[in-house]
């Protein structure tokens, strides 16, 4: 009765780290890499016949191999390497899809200097990126996760619908804040991955710190377009830009004002503004 | 230069206890709602006019009233209501997706009896449902998220592929541990979802207690055709697997055997299987 | 100039899966292990000198070996089994502290019979213990921890400090809702430590549900009460209650009333209520 | 039967931001308050009888009010301010403990320049406190809690007990990654918080950087040690450094060597070596 439409399979969370010793100082990735292969596998899933099928455990010593066999430039490069490796390797497969996500380690400062061994734990933010690869095509897709960022004046939220659900009023100067997400696609496989990735982060950061917002909506706006036009190679673009809100705690039960001065930050629930922007 | 080619935006994590109290009892629903909007909302994305933008803060106060009024019968009659509401009521809303996840709260237990008015906390597993809404169409899924399920045998992997990359060798009697994700589409949008959710449920867990597992991937297809035996309204179904890694301890080191009773679970690295079934 | 006034080493987060294959069924114990031990290691710590340390990594070792050769009865006589051969093992060990919690799998039901060997995940719910050896001296202390517990009627808040930073109404009916942490000494190093387990949890929540609240500390002060009273080898309870607070939603300005019907959950800020008892 | 030997009960999680808007550039703190309060509350226990029970609704009331009225200029002095106030305005509060934790959010660079109203996530690193306060003394405890720090090489780990249960080879050039957890005791209640906390931040970074590590134990006490050298009025310190092990990928069975290269980070099992250093 039950027909297998589609099948993936692959190992996720595959965590390395790689140190490069050089001469006058070491260099320090760490990353998390997933892995999913899709192909011939059908025979598994309907007959429990494993011959085609490549153990999760034999991909993430694949890591591990080509990690040192290739080093790790940019994680596009790596990716690209770990993509190709499968479909090339495998007649069974015909798509590898790898996301790798990127710590970020800051280099330890000592009396105001670099410290050339010495890393310090840097933001929650993750560089991503996501490379599919079949035996036709190639996409590259790079992105940030979990950059936070705040402006505590310049965003407004006026003029929205008024009708019986709303409680919400006018705020004509809030705290804005948010967990930025955002993926965007490559033109081509080859670019200068780590140099591309600056200027889109760099854009988007500018943008956000000197546009005044007047919705969530219009800062994802801008900082799309900044993005777009900071990276000639940066395809399409999408963005999710969740509201962490600050909400003015209420202080007039205690006789006091609140001048905008003192907010409560909640986690939940959350505003979730999402769009992707593309080249005209 | 850029062009807004998508967007929506909505809120997320509206938490919500309902108490219906009833002469002998009463019962406790508690749940977590996401809401996403998308239409004619493409002024506050591009110049920050919010006249047709219903405040993510009202799409919240919705939640609470339309639960006062309706009632929650089942996550998935809810997450209709909701989702029919906000396309009905505004003209600029083109569809509304509505996704909930339900706590497992269960009655509790005094003396061998139930409890009328005390809950205890259920298994981390979820009930969930998503109803994308349109003016044309109306989609219903349900789903099961975090499912946790072991066998302490009945299950092997033998025979997959023998390269330079692996190392993992084959294993006749192995534990089987996962974390059940599944999604499954009804083919119109009025059926007993209760019944429904119940019968795929009990049609997983008891195929997966029974039968000899090859791979994941054979366990994932029984799974899944069993699933869609038990409910002719489901029309397809989705499931991932990962594979909840349980290692046996090399005891040889310390001159002892090891007869497949001691393990090290691990979170990281994992398999991940996943496969889409439909009716033929 | 510094002093090292106190020191400990040892090994966190040692998970363990044991399985016990019995003839008609399999049983299944999955936990935690934390080791601490404190002797003669200063060495290490103001000289580097590391002859008398034992590496955390054979701890680790160590539990695989314990577990093998001896099973695991209960995490209270496997920690006894650990603590003890640390400090008998090893001469510079003077103390040892074992920590375990254990998860909450249960046996599945399959059409209605608990099956041999197939589990499934049970709640958040944690049995612990910790067991503190000296060459003098044994104390061991059970506990749960993330036992969820919600009660929806039979709880009051009432006649509590009016004061100018006093904005919570009284509360006559409200729901109370809590993640019981408790831990218990006992009197002596061997008990029949599963049944004083059942004894205490299970008097602790027919007194959560059968009791009037007229504070969260009321209800903290019966369930220790009744701790005590089931298990007679119990000397001495403490509890934490956070207060898991459901907010009633404010209907009012949508026209509706709240008839103790649709609650806010939140996680956060919460109430936190400590006590420990002893028998008089 | 039983008899309350010791209560507590307060408010956890508090969070709070605060904004100062100065003519040149906003200041920005985000923290988190826990309030706990002893005193003469035994009748809520023992008979439901709340005539003496601050909410803890109410104290969370206060923190606002407090911080409206104060301003933060230290997580220290705003601690000092919550915990006299409680003693002093309630006559049924012997003592009150109020700990802070300060979320770590960094001015942006825009263009190379500091931006005087937008802020950017630091790390996971927060600063924290703890006040003691009763009606006869005050105790002052500063920290650092999740300050994830690495070196790539001057790390070993050599010459330990060699028996039956270990497995872990010698290792003279090691990755050795922590997460430090640091806290301090005053030895008064008026100092310059800031001051302090800076310069004891400031030397154990440093001699984590510069000093050879023959154990985690010996980076401890040279950090310790440190940090009372560089604050004089800091009495006591404890640290917790958990070992974040990164452990060599073994590429032998791929026909490769690694050159301290290639590296698993796990986070669970893990050391955890602790140690408090006092003046002499």
């Amino acid at each position: 009765v039950a027909r297998l439409l589609h099948n993936s399979y692959g190992k996720s969370r595959v965590r390395l780290t790689k140190v490069t010793r050089r001469d006058d100082r070491h260099d320090l990735t760490e990353l998390s890499v997933d892995i999913e292969l899709e192909g011939d596998f059908e025979a598994t899933y309907t007959e429990g016949d494993n011959r085609k099928v490549v153990a999760t455990d034999s991909m993430k010593n694949t890591v591990y191999v080509l990690a040192r066999e290739h080093g790790i430039e940019s994680i596009e490069a790596f990716a690209l390497h770990l993509a190709r490796h499968f479909v090339e390797r495998y007649d069974q497969v015909e798509a590898a899809t790898v996301h790798i996500a990127q710590d970020a380690w800051l280099r330890a400062e000592v009396d105001g200097r670099p410290h050339p061994t010495t890393f310090i734990g840097g933001s929650r933010e993750k560089r991503t990126c996501t490379v599919s690869h079949t035996r036709g095509a190639t996409l590259v897709e790079a992105g940030i996760e979990d950059l936070l960022v705040l402006k505590t004046t310049d965003s407004a939220f006026e003029d929205f619908v008024s009708d019986e659900f709303r409680t919400l009023p006018d705020a004509a100067d809030r705290i804005l804040a948010t967990s930025v997400t955002a993926r965007w696609t490559y033109d081509a496989d080859d670019h200068d991955w780590n140099e591309c990735f600056g200027r889109v982060r760099a854009a988007m950061l500018e943008v956000f710190a000197r546009h005044f917002s007047r919705s969530v909506q219009e800062t994802l706006h801008l900082m799309g377009s900044a993005a777009l036009e900071a990276c000639p190679h940066a395809a399409e673009i999408t963005l999710e830009l969740p509201n962490s809100h600050r909400i003015p705690f209420n202080l007039s039960p205690f006789g006091l004002d609140n001048p905008n001065a003192i907010f409560v930050p909640t986690d939940e629930p959350f505003g979730l503004i999402t769009g992707t922007l593309t080249r005209d």
